[in-house]
């Protein structure tokens, strides 16, 4: 597979897309991605961290031309218009190439999930029965303008031995194929077959589509984007996909919560950063702490320009806010705004929780040990905290080293998703001629 | 929700189908059980192996009421003409009631898996971080005549704190409405909520379109039964499906096995039963040793009166034997047939069963330590062997203690399933007070 090697410019793209049948070429991006992950299931660690490590060397030696590329869709970028936050998301510049070699660096630097046997076990019958963690075989990701994560998509679902098909934005496409160049070659320079990463070089948006329909090549598809990317991608796949939707977090206070924690999570989970999917979107305070916190609270929100809306009991306390609507309980605003609703106990919030939340991450700030107990068993979400702000959850903070994405599903991988989320188990059996009586 | 309570004779039943409207029929299943599950995820251990105790009671109490609604479940069958076989399957006598009630308590025996932390880990940050293990939700079971299932699925789904829509086959409805009955009575008793188990009443065959493609209310769909029927929920699921698809398992003897051990495994794992997935349906044997063990083989076939069909090279050394043709390799025989190739070496060995094979369970016997770590890392199946029977490849004897079905799937369920596949992880944060900086 080398449609992706030679730099594309603009022209040579609209060919391979005119000439090509869709179907054709992603049947044999597919083939050659099923082949490929055979091969990679019996590779070495070290053979894995050669092809990371000389893949940085490579984009370290190709730095101009990256560049270069990179200005090639930019300017067509400035000519279809794109907005100034896209084009800060396509743009690559020094410090993002030196990101993507130092993300390598790190990849090659985690341990290696493949082969590890977990609980051992020997049978009455005999044999001994464990369970060995290996590749899934061939991983799809979808995502939008962002090149670097063309890296580093690569280099996670290379570690965990896996073979992967890239699909970018378009518009990233001259940046997505000088960087592909660079991997390809690492891979070459490593002994690896160099279809264990293949990146979509036609801009046919129905590539995308047969991406998703392919379980006979396919074993999952990761969709990194905006939501109705995601949604479009869950709707029609016919192979299964690893997603994640919205993230409305919430902080619950309790009335026996520590009032200066709770003020200092509440704080942090809505201002630390606004647009990830781990800020808190809705604030829920037990009435008897609500007179004595809310004010506060919204002393701290002002300095920072967050615009609060209320339930009825919280414009009693606070005054002159808006009120907040049914649609503001379930909006993941991503915004420096935030929803705030005055409880009757933990019974409410969990109930508040589990109707307009997206069970992504919800928090209680409690000093009460069964409250925190149950709040842990029973919110179904895929991180529930106590007493700690919602913007921890994220792989790095969790210690998985690596995060391809936070898992909205219940199957498979949940929350975070790093390295492990890219394997699966299968059962080994040792035995010495032992056969079923 | 007591659609299902009282006994169904088939006039009622034909009522109910002609009466509902199928869509908001299953739509009340499903906002039933997902409120049901909600509560479900509360439940102590002991309050739910008291409802599994109180089932087991209804059912001894029953069991007149039970017999006598299979017997028109039966009479039925007759009258529409089932084969034997189908109607063995549909059969409830005493025994199989005995082990039904036997069942249940051996499930509520079981360690409940729900609540349990893996890796509780103190991060730099301060917070702690593990993973804990939470029920699935809802899970939509879909099955044949035997209506033991019902009893089965129902135990495990509850046990591991879900909620779950059974839809057995239309030909072991009253038996099916009976035990269900006992189901109910078993979870009032015992103040679990009645909609945790539900029994689809009506056999309007279009129950089960609706059951696979309401995501909002069922996480997850578990198929149980022939192929056809696998087939077309996985195609048409628009929720997640753990599907169990064919077993075309292979036993590789290589040229350093012991011919002694490789005997008794290549018989074990073609003769001991001829209808399950795990037996073998090919045996590939390594050049060197086919001349010592084929003819030994073939004189052990021939006693259990297996039928043998091989490749020109094995037909070289037993003779009058029929030729394998390429259909062959790739069927599930399911029956006193075995396809037989001589291959050269454990390559040869490995890239058959990766192309012929359904990755179900393989199995190579050998002496050569290398050989064997390299088999057990590089076959892509959900139980790969050293040494052992394929026959091993079930849940009672890995000690999962119960087995809901066995996954060919990659993704969060491998292998044989028991009570942990019927649950999901999420992530819990402790902290106090802390934020992220």
């Amino acid at each position: 597979m080398s449609r992706h090697v030679s730099p594309v410019n603009d022209d040579n793209v609209k060919d391979v897309a005119a000439s090509t049948d869709v179907v054709a070429y992603m049947t044999s991006l597919g083939q050659a991605a099923r082949a490929a992950g055979a091969v990679m299931r019996g590779q070495s660690t070290a053979g894995k961290n050669a092809a990371l490590l000389a893949m940085a060397r490579h984009l370290e030696a190709a730095r101009p031309g990256l560049i270069e590329a990179n200005a090639r869709d930019l300017t067509r970028g400035r000519e279809t218009g794109l907005d100034a936050a896209l084009l800060d998301r396509l743009a690559l510049d020094d410090q993002r190439i030196d990101a993507m070699i130092e993300g390598l660096h790190q990849v090659a630097a985690l341990p290696d999930p493949v082969g590890e046997i977990d609980g051992l076990r020997s049978r009455p019958s005999g044999i001994q029965v464990g369970q060995m963690r290996v590749p899934l075989g061939v991983i799809g990701i979808i995502y939008e303008s962002r090149p670097n994560v063309t890296v580093e998509a690569a280099s996670l679902c290379l570690k965990a031995g896996n073979a992967c098909i890239l699909r970018g934005g378009s518009e990233a496409r001259d940046s997505n194929a000088a960087i592909a160049a660079c991997i390809e070659a690492g891979l070459r320079e490593a002994g690896l077959p160099a279809a264990a990463v293949q990146v979509v070089a036609i801009t046919d948006r129905a590539a995308v589509g047969h991406l998703i329909s392919m379980p006979e090549y396919v074993d999952v598809i990761i969709p990194r984007g905006g939501k109705s990317l995601i949604e479009r991608v869950s709707r029609e796949a016919r192979v299964p996909v690893i997603k994640h939707l919205d993230g409305v977090c919430h902080v619950y206070v309790d009335a026996t919560a520590d009032l200066d924690k709770a003020f200092d999570i509440a704080i942090n989970a809505k201002t630390h950063r606004y647009g990830t999917c781990n800020t808190m979107e809705t604030l829920l305070v037990d009435a008897p702490v609500a007179g004595a916190l809310l004010p506060r609270l919204a002393s701290g929100y002002a300095e920072h320009g967050v615009e609060l809306r209320g339930c009825a009991r919280t414009r009693e306390i606070l005054g002159a806010i808006a009120a907040a609507s049914e649609d503001d309980w379930a909006t993941e605003y991503l915004a420096p705004v935030l929803a705030i609703r005055v409880v009757d106990g933990v019974e409410e919030a969990m109930a508040h929780i589990d109707r307009y939340g997206s069970h992504h991450t919800d928090a209680i700030v409690t000093e009460n040990y069964a409250l925190a107990r149950r709040f842990l068993a029973e919110v179904d979400s895929s991180s529930v905290m106590v007493n700690a702000s919602t913007r921890f959850a994220d792989g790095f903070e969790y210690g998985l080293g690596a995060e391809i994405g936070i898992s909205t599903d219940k199957l498979h991988a949940r929350g975070p998703v790093g390295l492990e989320g890219l394997t699966t188990r299968k059962y080994v059996v040792l035995g010495d001629g032992h056969v079923r009586g």
